[in-house]
């Protein structure tokens, strides 16, 4: 079992580019709950958001002429299960997935959410083993050829950015955006946000559970409302 | 005009305890897009994403025996709106803001979503002006006394441990969860997750806009038959 894993561990450290001070960050990091031993999940939330940022830099600085709701997009689709499972597989990652019995039997190794929580998991792993900017340089690594696909304004225009453009070419107001009522627990909120616009005697309402998504839901409220007039 | 905003810079810039070799960034941060001079969206885009990212780590450190749920919650607590927008209050952020005459007529700049937007697009500026090491000892500066008063466990632990716990407790394999479907438009996907367990016969559902959080609530409906059995 040990001599097992020191090969593991010496393979991975190659294919990850990554010499660990701390082995045992990487040997967490590819470990599943169903094993029942020190799991990944933990250094998943951290590698999660080490991600994010870094995907989020990346995009500021590759596309000076995207607005926020286009990097928005664009990081969404780069930070999705699909597409760090994706990232996963092309370093072999469930090659070195340590599984319960049972997620070994029905095919574990191979699933997205597993390989992309353990894909997660290495990266939160590197960050602590190393730095942000180390940890940076090997994602931006990873993730060279999926980010020099992108195109931005590829793929629709958000709806507060139409509705903007629309008051602009009207020449109006720029929409207002208010929370006016906050939902639900506050762990998992819902927002209900008003949109106004000068156009429509009546704000339009968006309901989601951030307030950015609210905020585009009654954005689209309002399109739809000014087609109708 | 320009003596004024040399005034401002000068004063913010003790105020926020950095010195930015990029002026220009610092007034973009608190430029809002009602004044149609180049706004903060972008730098927002930025900071809120260089927020998490410090907030998880710090939170990693702080809390080593917290769960990822814990700690997905406790984050949700110090990154959202609110809580921002009390940070940039502390600092006076609101003294700074240029906004446009609507925004200024109806007191924006007390407005907490305008706050928060500001604070987190001065976030930005200060990670491009300097590194993210630089930027993550200001944003815990700010965010100590906030830090210091967080108590895991305190709020009720999330749907999938309680799940969890009651497995284990009852000797049954761990619950599975499975993305059975994604709805709706690539940039605002809604996710159908099915999760299983051995105690019932068929597999519970949950949805939501995030995997976790559609986990969440199949695991929430899972306790529920399995309290109703």
């Amino acid at each position: 079992m040990t001599s097992d894993w020191n090969d593991k561990a010496k393979k991975l450290t190659r294919t990850l580019n990554h010499t660990f001070s701390d082995l045992k960050l990487l040997r967490a990091a590819i470990t599943h709950r169903s094993t029942g031993e020190t799991n990944n999940e933990r250094l998943e939330f951290l590698g999660d958001s080490v991600l994010n940022c870094v995907i989020a830099a990346a995009l500021y600085q590759r596309f000076p002429k995207a607005n926020e709701g286009e990097l928005t997009r664009l990081r969404a689709k780069m930070v999705r299960e699909e597409t760090v499972a994706e990232v996963a597989r092309d370093l072999g990652i469930g090659d070195y997935l340590s599984l319960g019995i049972g997620e070994q039997k029905s095919g574990g190794y191979k699933r997205g959410s597993i390989l992309s929580d353990a894909m997660e998991a290495i990266i939160g792993a590197i960050y602590l083993d190393s730095s942000f900017e180390t940890c940076r340089d090997r994602i931006l690594n990873w993730y060279e050829k999926y980010l020099a696909v992108l195109v931005p304004g590829a793929s629709e225009k958000d709806a507060k950015t139409r509705l903007q453009e629309y008051c602009q070419a009207k020449g109006v107001a720029l929409p207002i955006y208010q929370v006016s009522e906050i939902i639900g627990e506050a762990h998992n909120p819902t927002f209900k946000v008003e949109c106004q616009v000068p156009l429509l005697a009546e704000p339009t309402l968006g309901l989601a559970n951030s307030r950015r998504k609210a905020e585009q839901n009654a954005a689209e409220a309002a399109l739809k409302c000014l087609k109708e007039e």
